[in-house]
Protein backbone atom coordinates (compact mmCIF):
# COMPACT_ATOMS: atom_id res chain seq x y z
CA UNK A 1 0.00 0.00 0.00
CA UNK A 2 2.55 2.42 0.95
CA UNK A 3 4.77 1.69 -1.97
CA UNK A 4 1.58 2.53 -4.42
CA UNK A 5 1.28 5.52 -2.35
CA UNK A 6 4.82 6.31 -3.28
CA UNK A 7 4.26 6.07 -6.78
CA UNK A 8 1.20 8.19 -6.83
CA UNK A 9 3.47 10.58 -5.15
CA UNK A 10 5.81 10.33 -7.78
CA UNK A 11 3.44 10.64 -10.77
CA UNK A 12 1.87 14.09 -9.12
CA UNK A 13 5.43 15.94 -8.93
CA UNK A 14 6.45 14.81 -12.13
CA UNK A 15 3.09 16.05 -13.73
CA UNK A 16 3.66 19.60 -12.29
CA UNK A 17 7.48 19.45 -13.00
CA UNK A 18 6.20 19.33 -17.10
CA UNK A 19 3.44 21.64 -16.62
CA UNK A 20 5.51 24.36 -15.12
CA UNK A 21 7.94 23.93 -17.94
CA UNK A 22 4.93 25.69 -19.30
CA UNK A 23 5.36 27.41 -22.59
CA UNK A 24 9.30 28.02 -22.29
CA UNK A 25 11.61 27.23 -25.24
CA UNK A 26 12.82 24.07 -23.86
CA UNK A 27 13.00 20.48 -25.54
CA UNK A 28 11.69 17.91 -24.55
CA UNK A 29 14.16 16.21 -22.64
CA UNK A 30 14.92 18.51 -20.62
CA UNK A 31 11.37 18.88 -19.90
CA UNK A 32 10.97 15.32 -18.95
CA UNK A 33 14.07 15.63 -17.11
CA UNK A 34 12.84 18.80 -15.22
CA UNK A 35 9.91 16.43 -14.34
CA UNK A 36 12.10 13.61 -12.96
CA UNK A 37 13.97 15.70 -11.11
CA UNK A 38 11.19 17.24 -9.23
CA UNK A 39 9.73 13.96 -8.58
CA UNK A 40 12.81 12.26 -7.39
CA UNK A 41 14.29 15.53 -5.70
CA UNK A 42 12.15 15.39 -2.56
CA UNK A 43 13.46 12.08 -1.64
CA UNK A 44 16.69 12.13 -2.67
CA UNK A 45 17.33 14.82 -0.47
CA UNK A 46 15.44 12.58 2.28
CA UNK A 47 18.06 9.97 1.72
CA UNK A 48 21.02 11.54 1.49
CA UNK A 49 20.35 13.21 5.03
CA UNK A 50 18.73 9.95 6.85
CA UNK A 51 21.66 8.48 5.17
CA UNK A 52 19.30 5.65 4.10
CA UNK A 53 21.56 4.10 1.41
CA UNK A 54 21.20 3.03 -1.77
CA UNK A 55 19.23 6.01 -2.58
CA UNK A 56 15.40 4.90 -3.00
CA UNK A 57 15.24 5.27 -6.72
CA UNK A 58 18.70 3.58 -6.96
CA UNK A 59 17.26 0.79 -5.61
CA UNK A 60 14.13 0.26 -7.13
CA UNK A 61 14.15 1.52 -11.15
CA UNK A 62 10.44 1.59 -10.94
CA UNK A 63 10.23 5.11 -9.52
CA UNK A 64 12.25 6.20 -12.21
CA UNK A 65 10.29 4.87 -14.78
CA UNK A 66 6.90 6.06 -13.15
CA UNK A 67 8.43 9.46 -13.11
CA UNK A 68 10.01 9.17 -16.86
CA UNK A 69 6.28 8.12 -18.04
CA UNK A 70 4.34 10.23 -16.12
CA UNK A 71 6.49 13.13 -17.56
CA UNK A 72 6.23 12.11 -21.25
CA UNK A 73 2.44 11.29 -20.99
CA UNK A 74 1.82 14.88 -19.22
CA UNK A 75 4.16 16.48 -22.38
CA UNK A 76 1.90 15.25 -24.75
CA UNK A 77 -1.88 16.09 -23.03
CA UNK A 78 -0.61 19.34 -21.02
CA UNK A 79 -2.48 21.14 -23.87
CA UNK A 80 -5.65 19.43 -23.85
CA UNK A 81 -6.42 20.45 -19.97
CA UNK A 82 -7.54 23.75 -19.23
CA UNK A 83 -7.87 25.75 -16.00
CA UNK A 84 -3.75 24.72 -15.19
CA UNK A 85 -2.65 26.34 -12.54
CA UNK A 86 -5.80 25.40 -10.54
CA UNK A 87 -5.22 21.83 -11.21
CA UNK A 88 -1.35 22.75 -10.79
CA UNK A 89 -1.64 23.61 -7.07
CA UNK A 90 -3.95 20.66 -6.21
CA UNK A 91 -1.48 17.87 -7.58
CA UNK A 92 1.28 19.88 -6.08
CA UNK A 93 -0.35 20.01 -2.88
CA UNK A 94 -1.45 16.07 -3.47
CA UNK A 95 1.97 15.22 -4.15
CA UNK A 96 3.41 17.07 -0.88
CA UNK A 97 0.56 15.34 1.32
CA UNK A 98 1.66 12.06 0.37
CA UNK A 99 5.31 12.71 0.21
CA UNK A 100 5.10 14.33 3.73
CA UNK A 101 3.48 10.92 5.34
CA UNK A 102 6.03 8.12 3.38
CA UNK A 103 8.76 10.63 4.43
CA UNK A 104 7.91 10.41 7.87
CA UNK A 105 7.00 6.89 7.88
CA UNK A 106 10.80 6.42 6.54
CA UNK A 107 11.98 8.41 9.04
CA UNK A 108 10.58 6.05 11.76
CA UNK A 109 11.30 2.96 10.22
CA UNK A 110 14.95 3.65 10.41
CA UNK A 111 14.92 4.75 14.12
CA UNK A 112 14.22 8.42 14.57
CA UNK A 113 12.14 9.95 16.77
CA UNK A 114 8.96 12.12 16.12
CA UNK A 115 10.24 15.93 15.82
CA UNK A 116 13.06 14.73 13.39
CA UNK A 117 10.77 12.58 11.79
CA UNK A 118 8.39 15.45 11.51
CA UNK A 119 10.75 18.10 10.03
CA UNK A 120 12.20 15.02 7.66
CA UNK A 121 8.44 15.22 6.26
CA UNK A 122 7.58 18.83 5.80
CA UNK A 123 11.35 19.23 4.39
CA UNK A 124 10.74 16.44 1.21
CA UNK A 125 7.56 17.16 0.93
CA UNK A 126 8.62 20.65 0.15
CA UNK A 127 11.75 20.70 -1.66
CA UNK A 128 10.34 18.69 -4.36
CA UNK A 129 8.43 21.75 -5.37
CA UNK A 130 10.86 24.08 -4.38
CA UNK A 131 13.41 22.64 -6.70
CA UNK A 132 10.47 22.73 -9.25
CA UNK A 133 9.92 26.57 -8.77
CA UNK A 134 14.06 27.86 -8.97
CA UNK A 135 14.99 25.68 -11.83
CA UNK A 136 11.76 27.05 -13.58
CA UNK A 137 12.11 30.79 -12.42
CA UNK A 138 8.79 30.73 -10.43
CA UNK A 139 8.03 32.34 -7.21
CA UNK A 140 8.27 29.52 -4.67
CA UNK A 141 5.29 28.36 -3.99
CA UNK A 142 6.39 28.54 -0.09
CA UNK A 143 5.98 32.32 -0.60
CA UNK A 144 3.40 33.16 -2.81
CA UNK A 145 0.05 31.22 -0.90
CA UNK A 146 -1.10 31.27 2.31
CA UNK A 147 -1.20 28.26 4.14
CA UNK A 148 1.74 26.19 2.29
CA UNK A 149 3.25 24.39 5.41
CA UNK A 150 0.55 24.50 8.22
CA UNK A 151 -1.95 21.76 6.75
CA UNK A 152 1.48 19.98 6.27
CA UNK A 153 2.55 20.49 9.98
CA UNK A 154 -1.21 19.58 10.94
CA UNK A 155 -1.02 16.08 9.07
CA UNK A 156 2.62 15.35 10.04
CA UNK A 157 1.86 15.77 13.56
CA UNK A 158 -1.52 13.86 13.31
CA UNK A 159 -0.23 11.13 12.36
CA UNK A 160 2.64 11.36 14.70
CA UNK A 161 -0.32 11.67 17.19
CA UNK A 162 -2.16 8.43 15.79
CA UNK A 163 0.96 6.70 14.93
CA UNK A 164 1.92 6.98 19.08
CA UNK A 165 -1.04 5.95 19.99
CA UNK A 166 -2.35 3.41 17.89
CA UNK A 167 0.60 1.89 16.27
CA UNK A 168 -0.99 -1.10 15.12
CA UNK A 169 -3.81 1.66 12.86
CA UNK A 170 -1.19 2.91 11.32
CA UNK A 171 0.45 -0.61 10.70
CA UNK A 172 -2.72 -1.58 9.07
CA UNK A 173 -3.23 0.64 6.44
CA UNK A 174 0.31 1.00 5.16
CA UNK B 1 32.28 26.43 24.61
CA UNK B 2 31.93 25.57 21.01
CA UNK B 3 28.74 24.25 21.51
CA UNK B 4 27.05 27.40 22.84
CA UNK B 5 28.82 29.34 19.87
CA UNK B 6 27.22 26.73 17.32
CA UNK B 7 24.25 27.99 19.16
CA UNK B 8 24.52 31.16 19.09
CA UNK B 9 25.04 30.84 15.04
CA UNK B 10 22.06 28.83 15.38
CA UNK B 11 19.89 31.32 16.48
CA UNK B 12 21.15 34.17 13.83
CA UNK B 13 20.52 32.27 11.24
CA UNK B 14 16.99 31.58 12.26
CA UNK B 15 15.99 35.26 12.82
CA UNK B 16 18.23 36.47 9.47
CA UNK B 17 15.13 33.51 7.79
CA UNK B 18 12.14 34.94 9.61
CA UNK B 19 13.40 38.80 8.42
CA UNK B 20 13.83 37.28 5.16
CA UNK B 21 10.58 36.37 4.93
CA UNK B 22 9.61 39.84 5.27
CA UNK B 23 6.19 40.96 4.63
CA UNK B 24 4.79 38.07 2.66
CA UNK B 25 1.62 36.37 2.17
CA UNK B 26 3.20 33.47 4.36
CA UNK B 27 1.39 31.80 7.33
CA UNK B 28 3.31 31.78 10.56
CA UNK B 29 4.80 27.72 10.07
CA UNK B 30 5.65 28.57 6.62
CA UNK B 31 7.97 31.90 8.26
CA UNK B 32 9.14 29.43 10.99
CA UNK B 33 10.09 26.66 8.83
CA UNK B 34 12.16 29.02 6.43
CA UNK B 35 14.05 30.15 9.62
CA UNK B 36 14.72 26.15 10.66
CA UNK B 37 15.99 25.79 7.46
CA UNK B 38 17.99 28.39 7.31
CA UNK B 39 19.73 27.55 10.56
CA UNK B 40 20.48 24.31 9.64
CA UNK B 41 20.84 24.73 6.02
CA UNK B 42 24.36 24.60 6.01
CA UNK B 43 25.35 22.43 8.71
CA UNK B 44 23.25 19.83 6.71
CA UNK B 45 25.12 20.70 3.74
CA UNK B 46 28.09 20.39 5.95
CA UNK B 47 27.77 16.78 7.57
CA UNK B 48 26.16 15.52 4.04
CA UNK B 49 29.58 16.26 2.35
CA UNK B 50 32.00 15.25 5.12
CA UNK B 51 29.73 12.27 5.70
CA UNK B 52 29.68 13.16 9.48
CA UNK B 53 26.69 10.79 10.29
CA UNK B 54 23.87 11.00 11.77
CA UNK B 55 23.56 14.35 10.75
CA UNK B 56 24.35 17.17 13.66
CA UNK B 57 20.26 18.16 14.55
CA UNK B 58 19.43 14.42 14.72
CA UNK B 59 21.92 13.61 16.59
CA UNK B 60 21.29 16.57 19.18
CA UNK B 61 17.66 17.83 19.30
CA UNK B 62 18.96 20.94 20.95
CA UNK B 63 20.13 22.58 17.61
CA UNK B 64 16.03 22.26 16.02
CA UNK B 65 14.57 23.40 18.74
CA UNK B 66 16.47 26.35 19.40
CA UNK B 67 15.77 27.69 15.86
CA UNK B 68 12.56 26.80 16.20
CA UNK B 69 12.29 29.03 19.16
CA UNK B 70 14.19 31.76 17.82
CA UNK B 71 11.95 31.83 15.00
CA UNK B 72 8.99 32.14 16.55
CA UNK B 73 10.31 34.75 18.87
CA UNK B 74 11.48 36.89 16.31
CA UNK B 75 8.23 36.21 14.32
CA UNK B 76 6.13 38.21 17.19
CA UNK B 77 8.94 40.92 18.00
CA UNK B 78 10.22 41.38 14.50
CA UNK B 79 7.25 44.34 14.01
CA UNK B 80 9.10 46.24 16.67
CA UNK B 81 12.51 46.64 15.58
CA UNK B 82 13.61 49.54 12.93
CA UNK B 83 16.32 49.67 10.86
CA UNK B 84 15.70 46.27 9.88
CA UNK B 85 17.80 45.56 7.00
CA UNK B 86 21.57 46.69 8.73
CA UNK B 87 20.67 44.87 11.62
CA UNK B 88 19.75 42.16 8.83
CA UNK B 89 23.26 42.19 7.55
CA UNK B 90 25.19 42.15 10.57
CA UNK B 91 23.57 39.33 12.49
CA UNK B 92 24.25 37.32 8.88
CA UNK B 93 27.49 38.57 9.05
CA UNK B 94 27.66 37.35 12.93
CA UNK B 95 26.75 33.54 11.76
CA UNK B 96 28.60 33.33 8.94
CA UNK B 97 31.36 33.77 10.75
CA UNK B 98 30.51 31.70 13.66
CA UNK B 99 30.00 28.46 11.47
CA UNK B 100 32.42 28.96 9.22
CA UNK B 101 34.92 28.30 12.27
CA UNK B 102 32.69 26.10 13.82
CA UNK B 103 32.62 23.96 10.85
CA UNK B 104 36.45 24.11 10.16
CA UNK B 105 36.78 22.52 13.80
CA UNK B 106 34.33 19.87 13.15
CA UNK B 107 36.13 19.33 9.79
CA UNK B 108 39.65 19.07 11.47
CA UNK B 109 38.01 16.82 14.23
CA UNK B 110 36.88 14.30 11.02
CA UNK B 111 40.48 14.07 10.46
CA UNK B 112 40.63 16.58 7.08
CA UNK B 113 43.67 18.99 6.22
CA UNK B 114 43.65 23.00 6.28
CA UNK B 115 42.85 23.08 2.40
CA UNK B 116 39.82 21.35 3.06
CA UNK B 117 38.60 22.63 6.42
CA UNK B 118 39.31 25.90 5.08
CA UNK B 119 36.77 25.26 1.93
CA UNK B 120 34.22 23.19 4.23
CA UNK B 121 33.82 26.69 6.75
CA UNK B 122 33.41 28.60 3.79
CA UNK B 123 30.64 26.39 2.09
CA UNK B 124 29.10 25.93 5.74
CA UNK B 125 28.69 30.03 6.61
CA UNK B 126 27.30 30.93 3.44
CA UNK B 127 25.04 28.07 2.30
CA UNK B 128 22.40 28.56 4.75
CA UNK B 129 22.13 32.25 4.10
CA UNK B 130 21.88 31.54 0.41
CA UNK B 131 19.03 28.97 0.68
CA UNK B 132 17.49 31.35 2.71
CA UNK B 133 18.02 33.88 -0.28
CA UNK B 134 16.86 31.85 -3.01
CA UNK B 135 13.89 30.12 -1.64
CA UNK B 136 12.75 34.39 -0.72
CA UNK B 137 13.65 35.44 -3.93
CA UNK B 138 16.48 37.77 -2.66
CA UNK B 139 19.50 38.97 -4.38
CA UNK B 140 21.95 36.63 -2.96
CA UNK B 141 23.93 38.53 -0.60
CA UNK B 142 26.57 36.60 -2.05
CA UNK B 143 26.56 39.04 -4.95
CA UNK B 144 24.96 42.32 -3.52
CA UNK B 145 27.48 43.08 -1.17
CA UNK B 146 31.36 43.86 -1.66
CA UNK B 147 33.45 41.98 0.54
CA UNK B 148 31.37 38.65 1.03
CA UNK B 149 33.97 35.83 1.07
CA UNK B 150 37.08 37.77 1.75
CA UNK B 151 36.34 38.52 5.66
CA UNK B 152 35.49 34.76 5.65
CA UNK B 153 38.27 33.70 4.01
CA UNK B 154 40.58 35.58 5.99
CA UNK B 155 39.19 34.84 9.21
CA UNK B 156 39.49 31.16 8.26
CA UNK B 157 43.11 31.20 6.91
CA UNK B 158 43.86 33.20 10.27
CA UNK B 159 42.08 30.22 12.38
CA UNK B 160 44.37 27.76 10.35
CA UNK B 161 47.32 29.85 10.88
CA UNK B 162 46.52 29.97 14.44
CA UNK B 163 45.63 26.21 14.47
CA UNK B 164 48.77 24.63 13.08
CA UNK B 165 51.39 26.61 15.29
CA UNK B 166 49.29 27.17 18.48
CA UNK B 167 46.77 23.72 18.46
CA UNK B 168 46.92 23.98 22.01
CA UNK B 169 45.62 27.65 21.96
CA UNK B 170 42.56 26.59 19.81
CA UNK B 171 41.68 23.95 22.20
CA UNK B 172 41.80 25.98 24.66
CA UNK B 173 38.91 28.22 24.06
CA UNK B 174 36.59 25.43 22.21
CA UNK C 1 43.41 9.55 -19.72
CA UNK C 2 39.83 9.84 -17.36
CA UNK C 3 41.11 11.75 -14.75
CA UNK C 4 42.44 14.78 -17.06
CA UNK C 5 39.41 14.75 -18.91
CA UNK C 6 38.22 15.44 -15.04
CA UNK C 7 40.56 18.42 -14.92
CA UNK C 8 39.27 19.89 -18.05
CA UNK C 9 35.95 19.76 -17.22
CA UNK C 10 36.48 21.27 -13.60
CA UNK C 11 38.16 24.07 -15.69
CA UNK C 12 35.73 24.76 -17.98
CA UNK C 13 33.00 25.00 -15.32
CA UNK C 14 35.29 27.33 -12.99
CA UNK C 15 35.99 29.91 -15.77
CA UNK C 16 32.46 29.74 -16.54
CA UNK C 17 31.45 30.91 -13.28
CA UNK C 18 33.69 33.64 -13.11
CA UNK C 19 32.51 34.70 -16.41
CA UNK C 20 28.53 34.67 -15.05
CA UNK C 21 29.79 36.71 -11.79
CA UNK C 22 30.26 39.07 -15.05
CA UNK C 23 30.49 42.96 -13.68
CA UNK C 24 28.44 42.21 -10.49
CA UNK C 25 29.41 44.17 -7.00
CA UNK C 26 31.65 41.32 -5.95
CA UNK C 27 34.83 40.99 -4.18
CA UNK C 28 37.60 38.92 -5.69
CA UNK C 29 37.27 36.03 -3.53
CA UNK C 30 33.75 35.93 -4.11
CA UNK C 31 34.07 35.08 -7.57
CA UNK C 32 36.58 32.59 -7.14
CA UNK C 33 34.49 30.75 -4.46
CA UNK C 34 31.55 30.76 -7.19
CA UNK C 35 34.26 29.28 -9.51
CA UNK C 36 34.98 26.71 -7.13
CA UNK C 37 31.16 26.39 -6.19
CA UNK C 38 30.57 25.87 -9.87
CA UNK C 39 33.33 23.41 -10.66
CA UNK C 40 32.71 21.33 -7.64
CA UNK C 41 29.35 21.23 -7.46
CA UNK C 42 27.96 18.32 -9.54
CA UNK C 43 30.49 16.00 -8.30
CA UNK C 44 29.86 16.76 -4.88
CA UNK C 45 26.22 15.80 -5.84
CA UNK C 46 27.31 12.90 -7.96
CA UNK C 47 29.27 11.34 -4.65
CA UNK C 48 26.44 12.44 -2.21
CA UNK C 49 23.81 10.64 -4.16
CA UNK C 50 25.83 7.43 -5.12
CA UNK C 51 27.51 7.62 -1.39
CA UNK C 52 30.90 7.68 -3.02
CA UNK C 53 33.09 8.39 -0.30
CA UNK C 54 34.91 10.33 0.77
CA UNK C 55 33.67 13.14 -1.66
CA UNK C 56 36.01 13.39 -5.03
CA UNK C 57 37.65 16.81 -4.27
CA UNK C 58 38.62 15.69 -0.69
CA UNK C 59 40.12 12.93 -1.68
CA UNK C 60 42.12 14.57 -3.52
CA UNK C 61 43.02 17.75 -3.36
CA UNK C 62 44.33 18.85 -6.93
CA UNK C 63 40.85 18.80 -7.97
CA UNK C 64 40.42 21.81 -5.78
CA UNK C 65 43.11 23.50 -6.57
CA UNK C 66 42.56 23.06 -10.31
CA UNK C 67 39.61 25.08 -9.59
CA UNK C 68 40.80 28.15 -7.90
CA UNK C 69 43.94 28.49 -10.61
CA UNK C 70 41.37 28.34 -13.33
CA UNK C 71 38.95 30.66 -11.57
CA UNK C 72 41.69 32.96 -10.62
CA UNK C 73 43.58 33.34 -13.86
CA UNK C 74 39.76 33.92 -15.65
CA UNK C 75 39.24 36.95 -13.05
CA UNK C 76 42.62 38.26 -14.00
CA UNK C 77 41.95 37.64 -18.07
CA UNK C 78 38.33 38.10 -18.65
CA UNK C 79 38.13 41.66 -19.58
CA UNK C 80 40.34 41.12 -22.61
CA UNK C 81 37.86 38.18 -24.06
CA UNK C 82 35.43 39.69 -26.17
CA UNK C 83 32.42 38.11 -27.56
CA UNK C 84 32.27 36.20 -23.85
CA UNK C 85 28.62 34.97 -24.37
CA UNK C 86 28.94 32.66 -27.10
CA UNK C 87 31.89 31.70 -25.48
CA UNK C 88 30.35 31.41 -22.47
CA UNK C 89 27.72 28.92 -23.77
CA UNK C 90 30.53 26.37 -25.78
CA UNK C 91 32.67 26.13 -22.84
CA UNK C 92 29.31 25.19 -20.23
CA UNK C 93 28.12 22.82 -22.86
CA UNK C 94 32.02 21.42 -23.08
CA UNK C 95 32.33 21.01 -19.22
CA UNK C 96 29.07 19.23 -19.12
CA UNK C 97 29.91 16.92 -21.95
CA UNK C 98 32.91 15.93 -20.09
CA UNK C 99 31.20 15.55 -16.81
CA UNK C 100 28.30 13.24 -17.74
CA UNK C 101 30.52 10.76 -19.46
CA UNK C 102 32.53 11.19 -16.24
CA UNK C 103 29.85 10.45 -14.14
CA UNK C 104 28.45 7.76 -16.11
CA UNK C 105 31.93 6.07 -15.62
CA UNK C 106 32.18 6.46 -12.21
CA UNK C 107 28.26 5.05 -11.33
CA UNK C 108 28.64 2.41 -13.84
CA UNK C 109 32.54 1.76 -11.72
CA UNK C 110 30.22 1.50 -8.66
CA UNK C 111 28.30 -1.13 -9.65
CA UNK C 112 25.35 0.89 -10.58
CA UNK C 113 22.92 -0.14 -14.03
CA UNK C 114 22.77 1.87 -17.15
CA UNK C 115 19.63 3.48 -16.54
CA UNK C 116 21.16 5.00 -12.88
CA UNK C 117 24.23 5.92 -14.40
CA UNK C 118 22.35 7.62 -17.38
CA UNK C 119 20.69 9.86 -15.09
CA UNK C 120 23.47 10.81 -12.71
CA UNK C 121 25.71 11.59 -15.69
CA UNK C 122 22.68 14.20 -16.24
CA UNK C 123 22.31 15.18 -13.00
CA UNK C 124 26.19 15.52 -12.71
CA UNK C 125 26.13 17.49 -16.12
CA UNK C 126 23.92 19.93 -15.53
CA UNK C 127 24.10 20.65 -11.63
CA UNK C 128 27.03 22.36 -11.43
CA UNK C 129 26.39 25.30 -14.28
CA UNK C 130 22.77 24.83 -12.83
CA UNK C 131 23.92 25.86 -9.29
CA UNK C 132 25.80 28.76 -10.70
CA UNK C 133 22.80 30.20 -12.44
CA UNK C 134 20.57 30.13 -9.51
CA UNK C 135 23.63 31.93 -7.33
CA UNK C 136 24.02 34.85 -9.93
CA UNK C 137 20.61 35.41 -10.71
CA UNK C 138 20.64 34.40 -14.52
CA UNK C 139 17.75 32.15 -15.70
CA UNK C 140 18.93 29.00 -15.31
CA UNK C 141 20.24 27.29 -19.24
CA UNK C 142 18.22 24.28 -18.96
CA UNK C 143 15.16 26.90 -19.61
CA UNK C 144 16.48 29.35 -21.96
CA UNK C 145 18.16 27.10 -24.76
CA UNK C 146 16.45 25.07 -26.83
CA UNK C 147 18.22 21.72 -27.07
CA UNK C 148 19.74 21.20 -23.92
CA UNK C 149 19.28 18.35 -22.22
CA UNK C 150 18.54 16.01 -25.32
CA UNK C 151 22.53 16.44 -26.69
CA UNK C 152 23.56 15.01 -23.03
CA UNK C 153 20.60 12.75 -23.45
CA UNK C 154 21.67 11.16 -26.93
CA UNK C 155 25.80 10.72 -25.36
CA UNK C 156 25.24 9.29 -22.26
CA UNK C 157 22.72 6.89 -24.13
CA UNK C 158 25.27 5.98 -27.04
CA UNK C 159 28.20 5.78 -24.58
CA UNK C 160 25.74 3.17 -22.52
CA UNK C 161 25.42 1.03 -25.32
CA UNK C 162 28.71 1.69 -26.42
CA UNK C 163 30.29 0.18 -23.26
CA UNK C 164 27.62 -2.44 -23.01
CA UNK C 165 28.64 -3.55 -26.43
CA UNK C 166 32.44 -2.89 -26.45
CA UNK C 167 33.25 -2.64 -23.02
CA UNK C 168 37.14 -3.43 -24.07
CA UNK C 169 37.39 -0.19 -26.08
CA UNK C 170 35.55 2.13 -23.48
CA UNK C 171 38.03 0.61 -21.09
CA UNK C 172 41.18 1.31 -24.03
CA UNK C 173 40.72 5.20 -23.68
CA UNK C 174 39.52 6.33 -20.76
Amino acid sequence: MIYYLGMLGIIAFSVTGVIAAGKRNMDIFSIILLGVVTALGGGTLRDMILDARPVFWINDLTYLWVAVIAASLTFFSVRLVSRILKLFIYIDTFGMALFTILAMEKALSLGNNYTVSVLMGLITGISGGMLRDILTGRMPLLLGREFYATPALLGASLYALLDSFFPALSNAWL
